[in-house]
């Protein structure tokens, strides 16, 4: 799960990781996939009313034309419609409270969010903010409060990676205070998602090569923690999402209009926390909380910064009780021979994790190469363990994470 | 997907099978899942209104203490209710149209099935029929009306088998017309569903084995179909599915009250048919189709049916091109090693299939056993294939359907 407040996020959850958890499945998103499914965007804007809010990020949706036509079907249908850009990478609290001024002033429906993952976090921080008397999202990040109140938010997805075109999550930024916190809540999963995975041709080989790891790492975040708390069915199915990744994500790269290789990670992008993966589960986050620091305070990729943390986490806490399923996952999802020695096993899945991070991804693989040394690394890992620990397959302290970011320098 | 008329149905799907065809997904249902979860019954079906229909069939969720719990939630919470039982294992259209009968005349907001699919499907007719102006629901299923206004259903499921519980579809028998067909419609979705592993506790062994049969073969009826038309970790899902399946039905009929067994029973119920496994594909039904004339003569338990006909369909379809995909099928669900033969490996998947049916389940292995003759086949094949023919990885006319009845005898 992308990163909320241990402490809020354990509460909420209320349970234990006992075989069999009970749990709740409910997502209601209705999600178009595929090349010729735009059309029906009027439609389901109308839905909620006629005045929208249309969200995106930089120049990127223009220069693809998605914009235009975005813009020609708003008019030809009547759709009044208002504009917020230059939504930025980790979008910043100040940007969303911009847009529910907007959402206020001019009596907004529905908040349409054109772009990736970052342009859908603001425009849900702005669905919740707008609806409060203060309008401004802050207070809710900071609190953790669960918002069960928000404008209906709309996705046209331009970027496989945070999975926020079907889940309750946004990831706001205060750079002022260097906070990256999450923001939850049922009324924020998305009403209506348009995935085209042609609109992501024309991403950077970076941002492909960061997107598709951090699809991977919402699933393997959550793995470890699943064990027998949820069915082999879900394992397998985390499994083939993990498969899936490591198997297009290079794809992807070599031939950015790979279609196949596209739609296969939009689609793991999202099946990695609409929840159909994590019945029963716990879900974890200990590699986000972890990475979620390194991004409040650097403002670097966040699927680099996981990149870079996930391998070091594995090594970190590798013992007798992980490494079966550190193993396993080598064997399920990197294809390495079964073992009858688990450790060894999980050493070779932990070498396969950091080959796919550094050589297949062609991400740069410590922190020195992006420029960060540990001059922050004892507040930020006080930070990441604001409510405790870090629950995981090891619960971390502060001092577990401030050891683990050493590996990453 | 449960039988509909094959016309109605490929005129919506709209498609060919081709690599990657654009899809909606969309499931809005709630599902609770587990052991203490019934308890927010009351606040779910409030928020529909205060007036219920209670449909169940026979004696058995009285004999678990289900109707009991259940009747004095909604009375300590002051939700006026009234009754519709006896519905039958195949409901009959008469049994839907008294419900609905009841809707009209009381003015009933939610209609609240307790029991398993039958009864699910039959609550899903009543909502249905409930806002016509006849009250009827048999014209709806013989017209092949798509359902999109019905009164809100809520389900408590007490038998892991059909996927009413999470899908959009109902199966109506009319005995007089000796028709058993399909109504699907995005309002027949259940607007909430209550799983609790332990009420199939007391389900009979050979309810368990014809139950868990036809969630295997809701998976298989597609599976074949998928090929490229989807991604690999759908298929890949739906194999985690069947062999959950085939894991999990033996258990459940040794330890009728082992928790984890009927847990993924129900589970693998849900998600055979809640469309998490249809991402691009054209949802077959051959099985499904052929059998469904079958229970419509003879009102024989739809699982056992299934049953029969599945090993001789995949018996009939085989050559060299299903042979990979069947020869697949016996690889990653049954365990089979891999073979470059694939017809001497799709033979080999078969007689796995056959052996599940008539050893594992335990159920009689031709329709001999269950005193059917061919007196009607020829009417029957015609009737399935009403539509022109039954789609699939073989196209079946009558004549081939004809035939595999014959080899079912």
């Amino acid at each position: 799960m992308r990163h909320i407040k241990q402490a809020d996020k354990y509460k909420r959850m209320k349970g234990k990781v006992t075989a069999m958890n009970d749990f709740i499945f409910h997502n209601a998103d209705k999600v178009y996939f595929g090349k010729n499914q735009i059309e029906h965007l009027p439609e389901e804007l109308l839905q909620f009313g006629k005045k929208v809010l249309l969200v995106y990020g930089g120049g990127s949706i223009k220069r693809i034309g998605l914009y235009d036509t975005v813009v020609s079907l708003l008019k030809s249908n009547h759709i009044e419609f208002f504009e917020l850009s230059g939504v930025e990478p980790n979008p910043r609290h100040t940007t969303a409270n911009r847009g529910a001024e907007i959402c206020k002033r001019e009596g907004i429906d529905v908040v349409l969010a054109v772009g990736g993952g970052s342009t859908i976090d603001c425009a849900k921080g702005i669905a919740a903010a707008a609806l409060t008397e203060s309008g401004d999202v802050w207070p809710l990040v900071s609190k953790g409060v669960w918002v069960t109140e928000a404008l209906p938010v709309v996705a046209i997805l331009t970027n496989a990676a945070t999975g926020s075109e079907m889940d309750a999550w946004a990831v706001i930024s205060n750079m002022d205070t260097n906070e990256k916190i999450g923001l939850g809540g049922d009324a924020l999963v998305p009403r209506v998602a348009f995935e085209n995975p042609e609109y992501s041709y024309s991403l950077p080989t970076y941002q492909t090569a960061c997107g598709s790891f951090d699809i991977f790492n919402h699933v393997l975040d959550n793995y470890y923690l699943a064990g027998d708390a949820t069915f082999d069915m879900i394992l397998e199915f985390q499994e083939a999402v993990m498969r899936a990744v490591v198997k297009w994500a290079p794809v992807a790269m070599e031939e950015p209009e790979n279609y196949e290789a596209r739609a296969n990670l939009m689609w793991a992008s999202s099946m990695a926390l609409n929840t159909v993966l994590d019945a029963g589960t716990l879900h974890g986050c200990a590699c986000h909380a972890m990475e979620h620091e390194l991004s409040a305070y650097y403002d670097i990729t966040h699927g680099h910064g996981l990149a870079i943390v996930t391998p070091r986490w594995l090594t970190y806490i590798l013992d007798e009780t992980t490494a079966p399923a550190i193993s396993r996952l080598g064997v399920k999802v990197f294809g390495i021979p079964e073992t009858s020695d688990a450790i060894e096993g999980a050493k070779k899945a932990i070498a396969a994790v950091s080959d796919f991070c550094f050589k297949t991804l062609g991400l740069q693989g410590s922190l020195a190469d992006l420029g960060i040394d540990d001059a922050h690394f004892k507040v930020m890992a006080d930070h990441a363990c604001a409510g405790g620990c870090i629950s995981g397959p090891k619960n971390l302290t502060a001092a577990d994470v401030e050891a683990i970011y050493r590996m990453c320098l």
